[in-house]
């Protein structure tokens, strides 16, 4: 009824994508689940999932156009709180969100054919990123 | 424990929305759940779901500031890929999201009096969009 | 398999930020189950959910930058319904999410050390908020 899993990720920095999708995939094959849902989770505030057509095109209008919402700048009130210059990470990953549900058929993963389950670095360095994978139905 | 259904709505291309409400809450009813919750799906990355105050105003308002956020232009790196003028539409879609979940409580969808259930048509021509509903409960 | 329950918050107006980690965390463990998901939702169609580090400075950037993307004004066609200037209120909510999925694991909410849950109020009085946690595991 629940399986549960999770991978770590290593990503290179501020917009920095990775596709999710194959390794979210396998991890429903693994729960032998045909019917449900499944939740994929950033764990930490600086990073973001959700769903796009992964190609390169996109893998660089995305991050382009959140720094354009929200631009690098040492102006943010959370610079007080640890100087390190991620502010705009923060709210780019608040505004995309950490979680990401979809829906699982037939013991696959329901999405459109270019509709990829994405991970976005939001932060300014490179980050060990633990994926969390809860597959949940019957 | 999961109940899944689907259907299948047409849009009338860029920012159009279609109130899901009543037909979610009609599978919900057919579930036969009583309590949990449901999960709606916008099959295809140019498409999305979420929660608004189903009335005209709002209805123009959401598509109109999305443009003002990803303005439609033949500028995004996304043309590269297939030429078709709608880079804009995916940044919508990812921005909203394609997934929205709701709780169900004594057989009923709990939502706000003044909040329902909204698709929004990010893409530039009219589209038939698999809606896809998932109740998980008991 | 489904545990669910809500509290009620007193917010103080446009930009009122609560963290609500600590009373979903409650509910969590109350529910007795070790693993799932939980599903945080707003009644209502002016609030938010999501997550974010809860520190000072970023309760401040979260709402101010908001408010530069969907700026307070009565000239939303939202105003012609209610007279009631909080237009921007409902697109901002809209944006974020009235809902927010997070993983359950060994009886705990799993999320990052600089992680919470938050609401944010985007309409722009004082309101009595429903937060309604709905568990679903084992």
């Amino acid at each position: 009824m629940v399986h549960h899993d999770q991978f770590t990720i290593c990503t290179h920095g501020h917009g920095d994508m990775t596709d999710l999708t194959e390794r979210v995939a396998e991890i429903v094959e693994d729960s032998g689940m045909l019917n449900g849902i499944v939740n994929v989770f950033n764990v930490g505030s600086t990073g973001a999932v959700g769903s796009v057509e992964y190609e390169p095109g996109l893998m660089r209008d995305l991050p382009e156009h959140l720094d354009k919402i929200f631009p690098p700048s040492r102006d943010y009130h959370h610079e007080q709180a640890w100087h390190d210059g991620n502010g705009h990470s923060h709210l780019q990953s608040t505004m995309l969100s950490t979680s990401y549900t979809c829906p699982v058929r037939d013991g696959k993963l329901l999405l459109g054919k270019w509709q990829q389950i994405f991970h976005l670095e939001c932060d300014v360095k490179s980050r060990q990123r633990p994926i969390v994978v809860t597959v949940i139905g019957e």
